[in-house]
């Protein structure tokens, strides 16, 4: 079977665009110490060893040269919001010339009503490649899409696909909705995301808190105010349910559920991958035009084969200055 | 990067093969109104409040410009069935201009026997676009498909892939079997698929019933003679499972396991989102090869990322004229 | 919508693809006997019948001539370790002029470190058509590739994607680990590959075992050391998980689960389907780069969309020639 000229190019084409563009694809590894160490505490990030604690991981991408890493909320929100003290951050990068390093990332900024985040490491001697930003409000359903992660450290992982639709609305970690959302067959696979099963959640799986409520709404409710580590489903009125342990504020329009884990034990902390969520979403000629967010699944469907969605490049453009600037949205920084 | 010119070329086309089609596509949602309304029955479909109750939805296809809709059975099972006289049906279409309307759609025609169903909506005023039909007796494996389906109201998606596989067997709501069906990698949502493993129908899920059956075959038989909704598992003897609500006759070659719902509780009704089941399947020249039906999943696996099925369209050309002149298929004419 | 020439090739370079290469790719169906049967000893496979109960089915492809089938280890594990007599295997092929006939497949040899194993069948009196090989060290992130299986007898199914990333880590059937792994995003459907949440382990699923088991780990290993037939998941410490009926050991570095059937009870035989598991993994010169092996799922996501892995082909020409000489991997000829 002899391959056509143009065959070739194009495959050639794909493979040229991955390697291009994973240079600026970073991997992020979400680290719990046991106690609080010297050498941490002066920006060296140490190998874990039984004093630390691996709690998720996830991708990101290179914003500038000054070492800004974009990533989302979601990915590093234990980091955002600890006050332990113990959360560290571990960002592997690849310089312009492939040299593979980690430093610790410093939390710079972060928006839970965009799922964005923006991290910064010391890239002092090395040349980093920033990404090539795209636009989202010139997209076509159709294109070529392409979605870079790091899932595993130093290998970067592309799937590829269509835009499948525009406009979508997905619920953002604060319980509210990002609007503009793009649609995507090329698959993103949010390894934080546990499917379960809504009927579950009912019977077997929250057995060891059925005792305290008597209605499925009260269960939600009562276990939401709960202090215990959780794995929440968030289930919009329109019927779409994302999981993960973030804490969201309840709006009126989600509902939500959890499944807790059995009192008194922790939830695997090896669970936590967040395969190629928080890198980036990219068209043909190498731009971003997104950040891989979740993979949502329909309530009730079990499986989300072919919904991906990707936050808008022209959402992070008008985000990421602000939390590099301000540490906060625009909207907060007062 | 630079994108070759026929790169470029293709990308447009996929686009193009988008724009040209979608304005075909329609969604189509089921409502159960609380008591008869007025103004439904003068054709004229209200908006959902308190008193109405979206019961599913899902997509379908123009078939000509009297307003005729193609979509599945199991779409719209319910309004065929219903005896109550509160189910409703409401199809959102878009005419060639673009613009968006909707309009109840009455129920002309069905066939279980290929998952087949014609709706009719008023179109009086707007030039609607029937969709391009090919044939699906010359389809190759390997050919590029598109599935198109509308899941969310006026805004289309798109999904692609190449035909998987020819000639495949694929279990209809009446017990039987449609021969013939289109296997494909483009992602279909059929979204109120709910997969549920065989293994928890013995244990956990099925414990409301437990009580009333000794062996899980009896089980089965037992539910299967009840009145109360059910999620019904069809399994056939080859391992496929396809769940729905659709009250199917029991073949010998099927075996059958339901999920019930507790006693005096409905199943959730947001969950019986349809995705793009009922819309169509195109192939390059924009011309329909198939009815996007359901996502099956061999028994036992929990996943069917890249097994989805469309009805052949020389099935859907053979069966719908008799559904539009006789509101049957042509073998229960009489 | 016309079709550009350029894209008009395209689709006819994959369709011819696929002509080409599946006339390689074999069904394979594990069967098991109820007493020994004459003309099953004599080398003729006798349809199933009441005696015969199907254990499990996968894919495989003709190495050459002489009828050596490559497949996976585990697909043919039964067959491969069988101490009762009353295991066989059927392969279903066609010749090289399409002419389909199935033969009894005899296991010569099998290496479960890198889940491969050879079988042979009579091929006298029919030409068969032996698959082109390629090369694995030479392959690139983006390039096109195309997954062929054998999923229902005499009808192969294609799906398509491209490579995804290079020199995974996947476990093996031995409990060790398969190094250089193909990931891709062309649908693997490994049907034998329940995919069971975690924490169903240590609620629901396992409730029939709880009683003897205080904690999860204890759990694991009282179950592993029963002579039961099991159904096992194995969990990397990165996170992997991936299930299995076959015996597998124990290695420190992966934590294993079980869920077990209720006691006295067999395991559904029909969920042993395996999909395209086993069969060739293929380039656009149509030459096999690796072996569709497993679909992993990152633990604790319930999913696994656009994650699929295969052995690289390198692995298998170092392999098979060791298995078909001394039926043994080489480290074990002596
Ligand atoms: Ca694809
Ligand atoms: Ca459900
Ligand atoms: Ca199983
Ligand atoms: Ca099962
Ligand atoms: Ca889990």
């Amino acid at each position: 079977l002899l391959l056509d000229d143009e065959l070739q190019q194009q495959e050639d084409h794909v493979v040229q665009l991955f390697q291009d563009t994973s240079l600026s694809v970073v991997f992020i590894k979400d680290i719990e110490l046991a106690k609080v160490s010297k050498s941490f505490s002066k920006g060296v990030v140490l190998d874990e060893d039984e004093d630390a604690k691996v709690e998720g991981s996830g991708s990101g991408f290179i914003w500038d040269k000054f070492g800004h890493i974009v990533t989302n909320y979601h990915v590093v929100s234990k980091l955002a919001t600890d006050t332990s003290g113990l959360q560290r951050c571990k960002v592997f990068l690849v310089d312009a010339k492939g040299n593979s390093f980690y430093r610790e990332g410093k939390i710079i900024g972060f928006d839970p009503a965009y799922d964005l985040a923006v991290l910064k490491v010391d890239v002092d001697g090395y040349q980093v490649k920033p990404a090539n930003l795209g636009q989202s409000n010139n997209l076509r359903v159709g294109q070529s899409c392409f979605a870079i992660g790091n899932p595993y450290g130093y290998e970067n992982t592309l799937t590829t696909g269509v835009v499948s639709g525009l406009g979508r609305e997905i619920p953002s970690p604060n319980g509210g909705a990002i609007r503009g959302a793009i649609q995507t067959d090329a698959a993103i696979n949010a390894g934080n995301l546990t499917l379960i099963d809504v009927h579950s959640v009912g019977t077997s799986t929250s057995s060891n808190y059925q005792s305290s409520c008597k209605t499925e709404t009260k269960f939600c409710k009562r276990t939401w105010t709960s202090t215990m580590p959780v794995i929440s489903i968030f289930i919009s009125t329109d019927g779409y349910i994302i999981l993960g342990k973030y804490k969201a504020q309840v709006r009126s329009t989600w509902q939500i559920h959890f499944v807790l884990p059995k009192r008194g034990k922790k939830i695997y902390s090896s669970e936590n991958n967040l395969g190629n969520s928080g890198g980036p979403l990219i068209d043909s000629y190498g731009h971003v035009i997104g950040v891989n967010t979740a993979t949502f699944t329909k309530k009730g469907t079990g499986m989300s084969s072919g919904v991906n969605f990707a936050i808008p490049i022209d959402t992070v453009v008008r985000t990421v200055p602000y939390l590099i600037v301000y540490g906060t949205p625009y909207s907060n920084r007062f």
